[in-house]
């Protein structure tokens, strides 16, 4: 039997948490066959009773008593000063100690970037982390990113992005050579700006040995034209939430067309035996809800907010499959024939203007 | 009885021009009260034929022949130079001549948006033209804009498409005071880059009697948080794209819900009684065709390429409601303002980096 890989969890992150980080941890427990372990940062006094109406996930798990917490407002720069001993530093903390394998906040999303650089480091050759989201395609997942970490990007970092991500796409989904594409408009006369113009040249000519594509549309996306789609922090994370609401819109008028008239209702219970509920599943931004920092030594993911326990269960299984891949490794081969690149490369120079 | 407005038509834009032209203008004349008249400009040889089938159409219709069409892959410039006495110039033409109210092609975007610079010139005040697309949220339309002209934006554009957008949702989405948000990142620490940034300053401060909402974020387009929403046109196109590429997808999904066991099958056709039509007619990306210039002297409708005879009447529809509304007299209100604002507010100077 493998020796169990360890989890450690910022329990006091989140709008719900405790509560929704140890239901969530109880969700995630169920049917798991590889042994793990759960390390729960934060106030003991408010977790130990929670714990107590799940008696196997007590057994796998250990509270790490603090009563210091990150605020879901506090600026990352203030956050970072004070953070110290809190529960999302001690979760972090715990990875660079070796203590754990991976770690999980459904905290401050700045304060939790922040911390994990001070903490963890960027990789030798990565300038800036980026979050990578999985986004259901019809034949599985793609891998987007940078979906918010960075709202304006130089050339050389969406180069860097396109290595994160195809490390991150053949460790986590398992396909063995991850196309990529660089995330544009279409019209003939534009196409992008000359941030995007000069990363598509960047990897088209720096013999990363990566199946790079060349450029695709946002419509590309769901379509899963590519296995990996490159894009800045800003446009990244408008294309997720802009994703999320659209399927909201079209979710509430299915629900409207289910429940339109007696008949409908009556068809609808008739779909419901199963079809519905694989719909209803395929829909839920729960089973999306995960994202990736990429860049640092040592894996750490972000839980939305506002998650239920369901939600913070499916963090939980993408930071077991971090945990449980070769994604470091994959990651120091994919950077060390980047940096020979940019080695290689002139500089843009363009860096300042676009920090 | 109102005096008829005429519509002047590219025929020969778009991949299944001159049939689908004229099957969408076809389809956009039944059941129509208003009296219109359309313009078809094109080759008469391959127009006449397709008109005779439709004998109401025939009626309203004047064919203007021309041999010469603009190609759907000819660059911008070049098209420009080539495009005297195209079926597209001629479009567009007609409405500096008085002769038509708005100009509606499928044709090449970049060429059309180039032509109509040359032909109509920008209205005094505005620096770049903006594309509106009418996005379908619970309560109806909202408007975002730009959806891909301008792939580089000064905060001064920002607030320019603000204008342009307001101006075109009361006119045309009939909302007395449209409400007005600017797309922006969520992640506190970052809030967007310093071109947002500024731009929402500027339109806080600038006094321009509009209902501005602030920042809003991707998921709040679909939601309808806002009447208006404000974007630079590479990540109004990403949005767009990816919108309809999420539509899709999710529209695979109820496809296969509802013919996923005989019992589903049963269950939706019951449901397709009725709630599966107007659903289906809902998900319909061609309900949403048709985008609109603005910040020219003149209306002109850009419909998507690939359209067919259902997609192009909905343009047509559009191009209809433009050319009835007070668009043009808004504008002109609105403008004065945001001149009055310009000249009082100090340039950024950063129009030159961001070009």
């Amino acid at each position: 039997m493998p020796s169990p890989l360890v989890l450690s969890v910022d329990a006091m992150g989140g709008d719900h948490a405790p509560e929704s980080i140890v239901d969530g941890a109880a969700h995630f427990l169920k049917g798991r066959q590889r042994p793990v372990r759960l390390i729960l940062h934060g106030d003991e006094a408010r977790i130990r009773p929670l714990l107590a109406r799940h008696t196997a996930l007590a057994e796998v798990c250990e509270i790490r008593h603090t009563d210091q917490t990150v605020s879901m407002d506090a600026k990352p720069s203030e956050a970072v000063r004070r953070a110290r001993g809190s529960s999302m530093w001690n979760a972090v903390h715990a990875i660079k100690d070796g203590e754990a394998h991976v770690a999980i906040s459904a905290g401050n999303t700045g304060a939790l970037m922040a911390i994990s650089k001070v903490i963890l480091r960027m990789k030798s050759g990565v300038h800036r982390p980026a979050i990578a989201a999985s986004w259901p395609v019809p034949q599985g997942f793609c891998t987007v990113l940078d979906v918010g970490a960075n709202v304006d990007c130089a050339p050389e970092q969406l180069v860097e992005f396109a290595v994160l991500g195809e490390s991150f796409h053949r460790a986590v989904h398992r396909v063995s050579r991850p196309s990529v594409g660089l995330l544009n408009v279409g019209q003939e006369e534009l196409k992008g700006d000359q941030v995007v113009r000069d990363a598509d040249t960047l990897l088209r000519e720096a013999g990363l040995d990566m199946d790079y594509r060349g450029f695709i549309e946002g419509n590309d996306i769901s379509a899963g034209t590519t296995d990996v789609v490159v894009t800045d922090g800003f446009t990244g994370n408008v294309a997720l939430k802009t994703a999320e609401g659209t399927a909201r819109l079209v979710g509430g008028w299915v629900r409207e067309a289910l429940t339109s008239s007696p008949l409908a209702k009556l068809g609808a219970a008739l779909l419901s035996m199963g079809a519905l509920k694989q719909l209803r599943a395929r829909m839920d931004p729960n089973n999306v809800n995960g994202g990736v920092f990429l860049g640092l030594n040592g894996v750490v993911v972000k839980s939305h907010g506002g998650t239920d326990g369901p939600g913070f269960a499916t963090a939980l299984r993408i930071a077991l499959e971090m945990a449980d891949s070769h994604f470091l490794t994959e990651i120091e081969q994919n950077l060390a024939r980047l940096e020979a690149v940019q080695a290689a490369a002139p500089q843009s120079g363009s860096e300042e203007e676009h920090a």
